[in-house]
């Protein structure tokens, strides 16, 4: 069984868990508070950052879209029409940019913000950077969701999932974020239909049940976060 | 021949121009200004980032490692020894996050925002975000290129290239954001000997000529920019 150092509450972690999950596999999961700058963990990814796999013969692969294209090379191209990727580059390229839209840009505009105001800055020791959250980064960000939600709720509406008629790691990269923001609380269910529509499927996924059981200390999730109809 | 929209001073779209400048296919190049937010630009990238090339069939393809991607899958697999991506997927997952480290996390650290105040600040006009340069994130910014060179001249000094005795995307990435620094007068030449080593080797190559021609108006490079012995 591999070995994934994650926090359960970023996006970039909870996506490598759902490719694994989707393709049945199992992982050993670590968690890691990455502001403690633990001596072997920098030694594992000297960056510091989140997601960390531990692969075959313990090589520490950092990064969730490096992990996810590693994911595909050594998992997903047996998988035939289970496959998380497509074949065709173009394709490819599409399910890139959009798992790049969702863990970076989206991330940088809403995500990372909201998580590190209302779950990590209480938590943190006031020397490592924690404290009393800053409104105006919540409110910043809070106003950028609606965006990102029209943009799926336009792909979910048109395309099926988010890159074309099958499930891909665009959906979990989406869904990764959404499902944080929705523990939160954030993410506003009475509009976008069909982005709702389209995460009612992903979390009746058994790949998605581990997401839904998890729990931060202190910060119990909204009522509807573990409900399949909600 | 396929086209790119680009900016001569982001590390991301210099990456690119290496990439097929070291394959020998030549691109029509587009200066794009991010910041004008051109609506026939924004309907190829939603997102408004550089770079986005029109690739077969003019489909765009958004940001520098999806493009990476692609020209490796359309073109990196039919090199052989001249290819810039390994063929073991641990390999690849070691070039993957060294590109991300010189494209996502120097970019984040010290390029964006050295070119931010000392290049793009004062060619864009006050009301869409341009002024007087930030002295504060000038000297942050400053204040982290030493690491990043410790780090570029461990690897040179104990690898060769940077991910191995083979040039691949992370000397390319690695390359692109420095070029941007050098430009800038910000690299100390110096320290790091295996850096400047691994540097000269990389600026000889036929590719790099059309970067070190590059210029931005009304910003001279610095004069050893250009200089193969420098």
């Amino acid at each position: 069984m591999l070995t994934l150092f994650h926090h359960p509450m970023l996006a970039s972690c909870r996506f490598v868990r759902l490719a694994f999950g989707e393709y049945g596999e199992e992982l050993a999961l670590i968690e890691e508070k990455p502001w403690n700058r633990r001596r072997e963990f920098l030694t594992l990814n000297p960056a510091g950052t989140l997601p960390v796999l531990l692969a075959e013969g313990d090589v520490p692969i950092v990064g969730a879209q490096v992990i996810g294209e590693y994911v595909d090379e050594t998992r997903g191209v047996l998988k035939r029409e289970r496959r998380l990727f497509a074949e065709n580059p173009m394709e490819r390229a599409e399910i890139r940019r959009l798992v790049d839209w969702f863990l970076t840009k989206m991330e940088s505009e809403v995500t990372r913000h909201l998580v590190r105001e209302r779950v990590l800055k209480p938590m943190i020791p006031r020397e490592q950077g924690g404290g009393s959250p800053d409104s105006t980064a919540i409110r910043a960000a809070r106003s950028n969701i609606r965006q990102h939600m029209k943009y799926i709720n336009w792909m979910a509406g048109t395309r099926h999932w988010l890159a074309g008629p099958r499930i891909t790691y665009a959906d979990l990269a989406a869904a990764a974020a959404i499902s944080v923001l929705d523990y939160l609380g954030e993410i506003d269910w009475t509009e976008q239909a069909a982005a709702r529509e389209w995460y009612t499927r992903l979390k009746s996924r058994p790949s998605f049940r581990p997401l839904l059981a998890d729990r931060v200390r202190g910060l119990s999730p909204v009522s509807h976060y573990a409900d399949l109809d909600f």
